[in-house]
C-alpha cells in the first residue's frame, strides 16, 4: 500500500511522500525499506535517527522530519489500525467440517465456520462471522455471539453465553466447575456449581485460562476486559468493563473486580472483595482486603503504593539500621560506666 | 420439590411448613420465591430478615423463624446435598460415541459413556458408571475406577491409575512426563520418566492442571484430595488423604503433603520436603523447609504464623523505626557536647 | 541386561561382577534384586550400605565396593543413558491414522507417526521421525523437524517453526497471540500478531505451557532449552541456549534471558529486560531490573542475593530490633530527668 492510502484509509494525517510504498511493518530497530514502524514509547527515540524504516508512525507533536510519517494523538493505536490493514484476516470458509460433530438441535448461522473434530452440542447457538478452529468444545445451550473467534481447542461447557467479537485463545477453559465444597469429619462435599459462565463483547482471553463457572448464578466478564495466558477466575468472579488482567493472575471466588482496573502479572486476589474502578495491582502483588477506586497497591500483602514503597525503601536499608541500633547501645553503655 | 421431600430424603430437622415448594436455589441475597437459599457464614447473618427465599438452611442453634428452614449442624455440607436433589445429574448415554478411537484391546464396562473423538488406546480398562466427555486421552494400560467424570479434553497419558468418583476438569494433564534432567557441559540430558500416577477413590482436579508421572516410581494423590485449577504436581510427589489445594499452587518433586493439609493459592514448595498433616499454607507463601503437623506457615520465605505476623507488624511499622532511631541519634549527639 | 553390557554400551567403568542381571531401576531406598539405582547427591549415600539393589551407578570417586557399580564423573547423567538402555522407546506406526486430517499440500516424511484426530493444515512440514500424538493441531506453514515428539493435545499455530528433537508435553500452545493493545478512551484495541515462534534443537516444552507468537518478528527459544509445565512465554520473548524455566514461571514480553540461566519456580520477570548468561533467579522471585552475568537474585522486587540475604536476615530480627530501640528510648529518658 502507499503511505497516503493508509492516511485516506485511516482517516490521519500524512507528512512527507505519500507515495511511499509499504509493504509490511517491523520494529524501528530492526525496520528494512518497505517497511513502516512506529514510536509510542519514549525509550524508542532514540532510533528515529537511525532507523532504515521507509515511514514511521509518530506522535503528532514529535519532531521529525527525515522520513515520511503518520501522524495521531496516539500513535500506538494508528499502528494497531496499519497493521490491520497490512495483514488483513484470512477470509473464512463459511461452514463446518466434515470431520466436526454438529448438533441437528443447535442454531448455527451459515456464515459460521466450524473446524475439524469440533463438537457442537444441543441447543448450542453461534452467530454470524464466527470462526471456531479445530478441537473445539461448544456445550449444551451455550451461546456463542457474532464475530468471535476460537482457537483450536477452546473448551466452553454448557449454559454459557459469550457476546460479540469474543476471541478465545488455544488451551482455555470457560464453565468449568467452581471449587465447592463443604468440610465434614469424613472429608470434602462438592457443592453442585449450577452457576454458569457471562462473556461480554470484546471480550479476550489467552491460552490456557480457567474461567469457572459460578456456584449459584454466573461468573460475569463485562465488555473489553482483555485477560492474558494462564490466568484464574474463579466461581462468581465479576470483571468490569475494559479492565486487564495480565498472565497468571488468579482472582479467587464471588471478588469484584472494577471497570479499567490492571492486574499485573501473577497477583493474587483472595475471595469476596471489592476491587475498585481504575485501581491498579501490581505484579506479584497479593490482594487481601478492598481496594477502593484509583489506587494503587504493590506487595504481598498488598498495600498502598507509597507506603508499601516507603516500607520498601526502609528494608533494604535494614541491615544499615541494625548497626546504628548497636552502635548506639554500645555508645549508651560506655557513656555510662557509672550507672553498671 | 416440598420442603418436607427434602427433610425427609436427607434426614434433617424441618421447621415450619414443609409443604412450602422448593424449585431451585440461590444465594440470600438475591434469593426469591420458590428458592432456598443457606447461612453458612457469618458475614451472611445480616440478609436473614430480608431475604425473599421461600425457605433457608440453618445451624441447629440459629434463631429464625419467620420462614421455614432444614437445620443442621453443618448447614453448608446441608446445602450441598439439596443442591444435589434439586439439580440431579443427567443420565448419561451409555457406550462410545461413533467418531471415538477406542482400541479393541481395553476393557471398557458397558455402562461407560465416552464422548466425541475421544482415544482410548491399548492395554485401557475403564469401570462402570464413568463419563468421559469428548476429547479425552486415555492412554495404553491406564485403569480408571467407577463413576468418574472427565470433562472434555482431558489427558491421561499410559499406564496411570485412577480409583473410583475421581473428577478432572477440562485440560487436565495426568501423566506428563516429570521435570528431571543431568547436566553436563554440552547441556541437560533428558531423564526419561519411567514411573507413574495414582490417583486414589474421590480425587478432584480443576482445570488445566498438571500432574506429572513419577521418574521411577509414582506420583500419588490420595483419597479425597481437591484441586484447584491451573496447579502444578511435580513428579513423586505424594498428597495425603483429603487435602486441598488451591488455584495455582505448585508443589516441586518428591515432596510429601500430609493429610488434610491446606495449600492456598499460588503458595510454591521447594522440592524433597515433608508438609505436616493438618499443616495451611497461606496464600502466596513460599516453602522451603519441612513443616510440622497442625502448623500454619506464611510468607516467602514462608515462617510460622505467629513470628510472621510479628515481623509483618513490625515491617509495617520500619519507617517509623527508622525515624525514632534517627531521633535517637540526634539526642545523644546533642546530649554529649563535651564528647566532640 | 547384564551390567557389563551396560558398561560396554555406554563406555564406562565397571566395578564388580559384571555378570549381574538388571532388569529394571529404582530408587536407592525401594530398589530391590535385580535393580539398579544411583547416589548423585550426597543426601542419599545414607542408603549405600542397607540397599537392596543389586547394582549402584556411583561417581568415579566414591568409597564403595559391597555391590558392583557402574562409575563416571558425572553418575547421574551416566543414570539417564541407563535409563535409556533399560526402557527403550517403542518403535513408532509410521504413516497417519486414518481418522487424522492432514493436508494434501504439506509436506510429511514417510517416517512420521501422526496420531488419532490430528489436524495438519496446508503448507505444514514434518521431518523424519517425529510422533505426533492423537489431538494434536499443526497450523498452516509451520514447520517441525525431525525426531521431535509431541504428546496428545498440543497446538501450534500457523508460521511456526520447531528444531530437531523438540518435545511438547500435553497441553502446550505455541504461537498463541501475544498480549498487546493500543489504549484509547473507548477501549483496548488488539494489535494483530503477526510474529512467529521459534524453538531451537533438542527444546522440550512442559504441559499446558503458552509460548506466544511474536507481535512483530519471532518469540525465539534457543537450543536446549528445557521449560517445565504451566510457563508462559510472552511475545517477542528470547531464551539462550540450554536455559533451564521452572514451573508456573511467567516472562513478560521482549525480555531477552541468556544462555545457562536458570529460572526457579514461580519466578516472574517484567518486560523489555536483560538477563544475563548464567544467572539464576531463586523461586518466587519476582525480577524488576536487568540482571549481570553470573549473578543470584532473590525476592520480589528481586535483589543480588548477598545482600537479599542480609535483609531478610534482618527482617527476621526486626521485632528484637523494634524492642531493643524502645530499650533506648527509656533508658535516654529516665537518664535524663534534669531535661524533661
Amino acid at each position: 500500500m502507499k503511505l497516503q492510502e493508509l492516511a485516506k484509509a485511516l482517516d490521519c494525517e500524512l507528512r512527507g511522500d505519500g507515495g511511499t510504498v509499504i509493504t509490511s511493518a517491523a520494529p524501528i530497530e530492526s525496520a528494512d525499506s518497505g517497511q513502516i514502524s512506529f514510536v509510542a514509547n519514549a525509550q524508542y527515540l532514540k532510533y528515529l535517527e537511525t532507523t532504515s524504516a521507509s515511514a514511521l508512525i509518530l506522535a503528532e507533536d514529535q519532531q521529525f522530519d527525515r522520513l515520511p510519517s503518520l501522524r495521531s494523538k496516539n500513535p500506538y493505536l494508528l499502528f494497531a489500525k496499519v497493521i490491520g490493514l497490512l495483514y488483513p484476516d484470512e477470509t473464512p470458509i463459511w461452514g463446518a467440517a466434515k470431520s466436526a460433530s454438529v448438533s441437528s438441535n443447535s442454531d448455527i448461522h451459515s456464515d459460521v465456520s466450524i473446524g475439524e473434530f469440533c463438537v457442537v452440542e444441543d441447543g448450542a447457538s453461534i452467530g454470524a462471522g464466527t470462526v471456531i478452529d479445530a478441537h473445539c468444545f461448544i456445550g449444551k445451550n451455550t451461546h456463542i455471539g457474532q464475530n468471535c473467534r476460537l482457537y483450536p481447542n477452546v473448551v466452553i461447557r454448557e449454559e454459557c453465553t459469550l457476546g460479540d467479537e469474543v476471541i478465545l485463545q488455544s488451551g482455555v477453559v470457560i464453565g468449568g466447575d467452581g471449587f465447592g465444597y463443604a468440610r465434614s469429619e469424613s472429608g470434602y462435599t462438592r457443592i453442585k456449581q449450577i452457576g454458569t459462565v457471562t462473556l461480554g463483547n470484546r471480550v479476550e482471553i489467552g491460552a490456557n485460562c480457567a474461567v469457572d463457572r459460578g456456584a449459584l448464578g454466573p461468573t460475569v466478564i463485562a465488555d473489553g476486559v482483555k485477560i492474558d495466558n494462564l490466568v484464574q477466575v474463579a466461581h462468581n468472579v465479576q470483571i468490569g468493563e475494559n479492565s486487564i488482567i495480565v498472565s497468571q493472575v488468579g482472582i479467587s471466588g464471588s471478588t469484584k473486580i472494577g471497570k479499567w482496573v490492571t492486574l499485573a502479572g501473577q497477583a493474587g486476589i483472595i475471595g469476596h472483595l471489592d476491587i475498585g474502578d481504575r485501581a491498579v495491582v501490581t505484579a506479584q502483588s497479593g490482594v487481601t482486603k478492598d481496594i477502593p477506586a484509583d489506587t494503587v497497591v504493590f506487595g504481598s500483602p498488598a498495600r498502598e503504593i507509597r507506603s508499601a514503597h516507603k516500607i520498601a525503601a526502609a528494608t533494604n536499608r535494614l541491615p544499615d539500621l541494625s548497626k546504628r541500633v548497636k552502635a548506639l547501645e554500645e555508645e549508651l553503655k560506655s557513656s555510662k560506666p557509672d550507672k553498671q
